[in-house]
């Protein structure tokens, strides 16, 4: 098969690769239905994150069961499933706190984007679509599951949004859009949803943003306090990981407020000083998206919720080169990819 | 009268002072039964913290309101009251949600090692107690409540301690084993003091620790994850405030769970991605002990807790130098001073 790899900033290429097979006894060959590319995979594409050498992408997933291995107990072949990018036993210890990208067999997937792909621990890290193979009009929303939403997801729980809560949501990317989704999901009265960008702005209303605020930094701040009668928000989703976001995201909550983090925070370094005057809570992380994945299956079959709306660029697979460009250069979303 | 002055590491004096009167409308005075020095009186004092010039010191009191200005309506003149280390309005909106020492009108208490201190926001800021003056022997717990109790009760309260939980307490000075205290108090199952004092080993026993660990660092880490079946604790309570002490308590947190940090952290820096992926939830910062007041002194006056037994050492207030050497020498865990 031929699938993607990072050669350095800028070079994706789609070369011939190895067909995966299964290496563990717990692992599974999926077929996939659909896969795309991650505001994550766009740190190592500029350079900003250094790769060691070619390194194989993707880590959002979802399609059919080939084979699997011997120890493999729920998973079947020709079962539709979606996965979490972090693999997990979804028995240990920390996996039954629910935090499964925390799990002691975690391994962040790799690979991807690609026709076929090697999930390890798959009775733990695979969700079978109940009823069998969904329509394909459900596959995008379903591949956001993967991660996109599950990330948007967590960082509303993480930033404990509840029926009532003002949330705001740092960052207009895909994950921050769907953390507008998610906010809405749980109950938060005010959306307010950071963003220049019109057609992002948009969709942001459509998931259910009831404010924009286009400033940055110290005006932004300014700018919520104002919305919140100078109180500060109950609940910062901060989708970014910069350390610009990050000072607004902890600026815009209120005392006793909940900051919920899941850009990976490239060079952000937290003053304690300042946090402990803040008075916010912080949590954040890799997403434990095996937690959520049920969940947030049935709402999309169910059509309570369409996440796949953030896929705004849709792109045979070996195009993946400018489904990376159309995102680096911020006139795509996010890219779908369909093998 | 005669009050506390320090004026320059290790330089404390008692001279004299102006009599406190009521300023603003909103204030009491009070004749204070009895007042303390705290462990962050020991930042300044050693000159880690600096000053700008004399400084009237003491935050922890309790005693008689012997004068209300106009505006105060439920404090009243010959009343018994606690009051807390900030002051607060208890009716602005970071006040609704519990953040009195984030309120609007925060000012954080100073001159309170004297015979009479004046106290803003009275209404908002001090707690009767139930039934009228207490008994003498009840004196040093309810001023515990004014700070160092209240402290160590929002850390085990930050760190989410819950029945069942398994708590770590790093730190043994009177906010530590009052953490010890309040962990128990909240239903900790199992709670693990660092201590390698012999005295106030024993003192955290007393208050329902249920392990100590004499190792620091990442020994202390290691023997925390031996001690927790290699998991890591639900909540750790950090009552220090060094770098040292806060890698130590984000190490002995499981990931998903709960690191209170009460100490100020000074010269802390948090390094973003190194938070993210440990999966913790943050939260501290200085303790509104105005929210736990009431229920505090409850627990005081029927006999439930007694955190005054952090104070060894019981000094005449004029003796006060001798009260901060002592703790600075670690001679005593806490000095209750009587004017």
């Amino acid at each position: 098969m031929k699938g993607t790899v990072l050669y350095g900033p800028g070079d994706i290429r789609f070369e011939d690769r190895e067909d995966p097979k299964i290496i563990e006894p717990t692992d599974a060959v999926l077929r996939l239905a659909a896969t795309c590319v991650c505001g994550s995979d766009l740190w190592p594409y500029r350079g900003i994150e250094k790769i060691k050498g070619p390194t194989p992408m993707g880590h959002e997933y979802c399609g059919f069961v080939e084979e699997v291995g011997s120890a493999v107990k729920s998973i079947k072949p020709g079962q539709f499933v979606v996965g979490s990018f972090a693999t997990s036993d979804n028995t240990c210890a920390h996996c039954r706190y629910g935090y499964q990208s925390s799990c002691v067999h975690r391994e962040f997937m790799l690979r991807a984007q690609a026709p076929f792909l090697r999930v390890p621990q798959a009775d733990g890290t695979l969700v079978p679509t109940p009823g069998g193979a969904p329509s394909d009009g459900l596959i995008p929303s379903l591949l956001a599951c993967s991660d996109v939403l599950g990330t948007g997801w967590f960082a509303a729980d993480a930033a404990n949004v509840k029926p009532g809560s003002t949330a705001v949501v740092v960052g207009d990317g895909a994950v921050g859009l769907l953390g507008v989704l998610s906010a809405k999901q749980m109950g938060a009265e005010r959306i307010i949803a950071m963003s220049r960008h019109e057609s992002r702005q948009k969709l942001a209303r459509e998931f259910g943003a009831t404010d924009i605020v286009a400033e940055r930094g110290e005006e932004a701040v300014a700018r919520i306090k104002d919305l919140t009668k100078g109180i500060g928000a109950d609940s910062v989703l901060e989708c970014v990981g910069t350390k610009e976001s990050m000072m607004q995201a902890i600026g815009a909550t209120r005392p006793g407020g909940y900051v919920g983090y899941v850009g990976v925070p490239h060079g952000v370094e937290f003053k304690g000083e300042e946090l402990f005057y803040r008075h916010v809570h912080l949590h954040g992380g890799p997403a434990p998206v095996r937690r959520y994945l049920p969940k947030l299956i049935d709402l999309v079959l169910n059509g309570t919720i369409n996440p796949g709306k953030v896929f705004d660029l849709t792109l045979p697979l070996e195009q993946v080169a400018e489904g990376y460009r159309a995102m680096d250069e911020r006139r795509a979303i996010k890219a779908l990819l369909r093998p």
